[in-house]
């Protein structure tokens, strides 16, 4: 069975789990603690960081983007990339905004400094930094309502691991009730079609343990 | 003519000018001063960073990854992923490693931090960031050493984007004289290689105005 080690506010592996679910891989997940340095899980991937999958084969693929252009080479339908080389570069483009500029702007100012950081031991969350990343949001989400309104979907006419990526990182911080969708109502609305969609039930289903999601967290109508 | 919008001491544009050059591409370097916030450049990548590649056919790709991955694309020969999707996921890791990894550990530290954030008006280097880049360099020069006693090149027996990328990084630190190779000699034959390669000839020619490269810069045998 392909097993996907994995955390739960990790928005690197939200993208893995909900492109397997997309492309109807079944596969089991275990939560690994990072923070814990498990040499089992660091001999997988020398980084020691989540996600890291393994093939029924017990081929292990470590780190989010080679794991999602391996699922999209072998097991390329639905193609999630998109369908020509323009489409792909401006999906992948999307995917680097998304893991690279907003990750560092947002999810690791808001997800890993009230979350992560203490486990790692680096101390208790720094109010700047999280206020940084509460102002930071809004220019993305205002990016978001923009792209959606041009184009449908994040990367163009078509569902893509654009939007995949852009809903595994929001959906962390919406789980911390972070994500101030009353002033965006465009990117409230992309965000409701994807949590509608069946790959997204795990991801609504997740809890925790000593962190409470937001009330509306589960709402498919928040 | 193909064009390539680019900075001297970007090593995601160093990335994509070696991989042209080993793909025997023909291209027009140009050179971008992102802090200008050009308006034609920021309407080609809305994140107004470089690297930005435009097309024969005016197509422009913008970002080090959807670039890579499109020039191996269409590009194909010689493949610098890996003719294997171990090969490419073991290629894939390793790019990540270094553009993530390295950079955030390493290259901004040190790269970002003494010569582009003035520019960007963030104000003058902070000594402690400095002082940690060049601690945690020596890890990665271990690692480096480790994997080409284990393996040749990076990802394998293959040259592959992984040597490339790290190069990139490597390359822009050793310009500012910040790479103690002394300490790491397998790390430095595997560079002296790299060097000694015709693509490598523009990256060793670069002069950035302003700033003076080390005296060994240039050298192949330093």
């Amino acid at each position: 069975m392909r097993t996907l080690y994995h955390y739960w506010l990790c928005p690197f592996s939200r993208k893995i789990r909900l492109m397997l679910h997309e492309k109807k891989l079944e596969f089991q997940p275990v939560v690994e603690r990072i923070w814990e340095h498990r040499p089992q899980f660091v001999s997988m991937n020398p980084e020691g960081l989540t996600p890291v999958f393994v093939e029924d084969d017990g081929k292990v693929i470590a780190n989010g983007y080679p794991i999602a252009e391996y699922l999209e080479e072998i097991y390329y339908d639905p193609p999630l990339l998109g369908d020509t080389s323009t489409q792909r570069a401006e999906t992948r483009r999307l995917v680097a905004w998304f893991d690279e500029k907003f990750n560092m702007e947002v999810t690791h100012n808001l997800v890993f400094e009230k979350t992560m950081k203490r486990k790692m031991g680096l101390g208790g969350p720094d109010s700047g930094v999280i206020r940084a990343g509460q102002t930071n949001i809004h220019d993305h989400l205002a990016y978001i309502g923009w792209l959606v309104d041009q184009r449908n979907w994040l990367s163009g006419h078509h569902f893509s691991l654009a939007d995949i990526t852009a809903a595994a990182h929001l959906s962390c911080i919406d789980y911390l009730d972070n994500v101030p969708w009353d002033k965006h109502p465009e990117a409230k609305e992309w965000y409701t079609r994807m949590k509608s969609r069946p790959s997204f039930r795990a991801i609504l289903q997740d809890t925790v343990p000593g962190i409470t999601p937001a009330a509306h967290y589960m709402d498919l109508d928040f």
